[in-house]
């Protein structure tokens, strides 16, 4: 049987957001006795976890971003908006957007993270950020547009600073994207500014505990710790940020470092919606749920992936990390739910099953915890790439990526080197 | 003999522009004894004649744009700089530009054209534009914004008004932008926009000479004209464009058409520089050049493709069309001349060699008139096809086009329809 979005007897269900966790919800959610609307600033899924490769250049961004419809259009009972949520209101069981009013029997927040600044506005106006589509291609821009300017810099020091670049933050995100800027210090310096000196050229990363990869085990610290020292990239460990005005970078031991270009990666929080309140907030902004997924407090609300903190998953006590897979894990377990109430069954907890971490350095050059076993290395990469393709959305966008990387692979190039934003902060579009 | 750049006493020759005349002549003096700066605003070379593609989402703009560096990098004694051209002074023989100043021994002038307007800033400021990749993101952004405001339209006379896209000019980019408009009304409005009634779009094409593509035998013109009204696609033609204030557009038959998107591409005028005279100008602001595609009246001053009219080839008394073809072959022209100067021969007079032209306005439709034989229908899009793949640069843009074209064809999807930019006009960047 198939259900319409139109048939005003079916409960009627609101998606905010359209990431991993939206996005799942969507699929799962797909010709069941549900009304969905998804709603959504943006047309299109980005898949985060690769917007590093845009940044260096390796892949084009419509190989990582997905447009909404192509999803939601196969299943006649949902529908998408494209629009900014303003307001919404719990008691009335309402949300407000740039298109009007909608009513939800159930409301579901699945609005992701933005990057956390902890509340320093001058590291804000003057770092770069890796966060949307928009930021990856503004980040690349930056970096290109820097190695442009060093061509005809006035001095050996302001060259420098121009190819000195700053990764703050020693997650997935920093050390990725730090490796993928040595690998340009390589193999597309040399080639594309033969006038270039790229010895003068730096890559830091910066991490204020004492290890990167924090949330993976000690052993796979150490080998991208071994990856990234040999590529040449300069890591401190046990060193924070004190602040930087868009030329110097003070460190809390003393040191300074002068760029141009600096990546702030040291942090995510959740984002929020207008009308509910800061007390159902927990850490980092994310709002307190139950093993349902249940806004704790609120009725008919929902909050999954980095959105939502859960209490009461007996092995995740404090919550699950704000990646893409316990928003797919929540999102697919609230679906289940909502079918098991449709039927009348009762609702059953949420238990995150952890299937492991990656992260890839460079070439040949990745560590992988999964499924109990470690490993690192070429072996880690194939690994990566090769899952990472998987979870890529459509089978056109893993053809494209497939066919970029053979090409990355084979050609020791990052083909992708358009400038195509004006200097400075994203535009947000 | 390996020619250097940083060797003083070779002859300097500065070429203003990256594109198919530009990089045409980067290529031929490569290794050859002179020392040349290609300026550019961009960094990358674009392919125009797919713009359309780009903005029907049908490829992404990594397909048709193309690091200048990549091709600079082969030639020790060609170098590149991504700046903006100031002001040129011929008496002085340098270039005043945002790095600085550059003298010359020769200059080379390939700065291409731009949208004419006609003077007409009202249209100017209401109309979008096909000349530039950030062009194409826009005309994409404003297409699909255009889909998705049509789904909350207050009324249908809104909705109609919405779903209304005008292409202005009967030449290759209006044609091509009209058809692939058409093919998402039919493949991809009603999968993407169920909600819609795909019926309410239409895509009108104005042309003020009785038949579109007037560069092209009657013949030509009556398949296309047929391809498009086939395809649902209005076409007015002996009708002209009396104004548009960004909601209601007048023709000069005193007809009205209400409507959100037009895309002007009725005309091209010459970019210019500023330092040189308008007496140093012709037809449509090009820059008037003798046999040798000197500019008449000025010493070591060379302009090529659309910014040169040249008077003198016999068979192209009006000067030749401003399309890249013209442009490529005046390069590779000039490119011998100036080897030949180099050994002390004399120099030989420019004689355009058409090969003819294509356009094509869908799947399975185009039309092509090469080398004295007319053909249309499959074979002529088969045509066109290789034949751009082909004129691509590079072998990546190559493969991953192709890709892209297969996906296309064989899904009758268009796949990258990602709202990447805010409504309005083109952020230049």
């Amino acid at each position: 049987m198939a259900y319409s979005y139109f048939d005003e007897k079916l409960p009627h269900l609101i998606i905010i957001g359209g990431g991993f966790a939206g996005l799942e919800l969507v699929k799962k959610l797909g010709n069941k006795p549900y009304r969905v609307t998804l709603l959504d600033k943006n047309n299109y899924f980005t898949f985060q976890p690769m917007l590093y490769q845009v940044a260096a250049g390796g892949i084009g961004p419509d190989g990582i971003a997905y447009p909404l419809r192509k999803v939601v259009s196969r299943y006649p009972n949902i529908v998408f908006r494209m629009t900014e949520v303003r307001q919404v209101d719990t008691q009335n069981n309402s949300v407000q957007t740039s298109i009007g009013e909608f009513s939800y029997d159930y409301l579901v927040i699945a609005i992701g993270a933005q990057t956390n600044f902890f509340g320093n506005t001058v590291l804000e106006a003057n770092t770069l950020q890796l966060k949307s589509v928009s930021d990856a291609l503004q980040l690349r821009s930056s970096i290109l547009l820097a190695f442009e300017k060093a061509l005809t810099a006035k001095n050996e020091a302001a060259q420098r600073k121009l190819l000195t670049f700053v990764v703050v933050g020693g997650g997935p995100t920093g050390v990725e994207t730090a490796g993928a800027l040595a690998e340009m210090k390589k193999h597309v310096v040399p080639s594309d500014y033969k006038e270039l000196d790229a010895s003068r050229m730096s890559v830091y990363l910066i991490e204020a505990s004492p290890r990167v990869l924090s949330s993976m085990s000690e052993e796979s610290s150490d080998a991208v710790l071994k990856f990234l020292t040999g590529m040449g990239v300069e890591v401190l460990l046990n060193t924070a940020v004190e602040s930087y005005d868009g030329n110097i970078l003070k460190l809390n031991n003393g040191k300074i470092i002068e760029s141009d270009t600096v990546l702030w990666a040291a942090g995510v929080k959740s984002n929020n919606l207008k009308g509910i309140d800061k007390e159902f907030l927990g850490k980092a902004g994310r709002y307190k749920v139950n093993e349902y997924n249940k806004v704790i407090g609120l009725e008919n609300v929902f909050a999954l992936g980095d959105a939502a903190i859960m209490e009461g998953d007996p092995n995740f006590p404090m919550g699950h990390a704000m990646i893409g897979t316990p928003a797919q894990q929540q999102a697919r377990h609230l679906a289940k739910n909502l079918i098991r109430a449709a039927k009348g069954k009762d609702w059953l907890p949420f238990r995150y099953f952890d299937p492991g971490t990656m992260a890839t350095v460079g070439r040949n050059k990745a560590v992988m915890e999964i499924f109990g076993t470690k490993t690192s290395g070429w072996f880690a990469w194939l690994g990566w790439m090769f899952l990472h393709l998987m979870l890529l959305v459509g089978f056109r966008n893993r053809v494209v990526v497939f066919v970029q990387w053979m090409w990355n692979y084979f050609s020791y190039d990052r083909a992708i080197r358009l400038i195509t934003r004006p200097p400075g902060k994203t535009i947000e579009t």
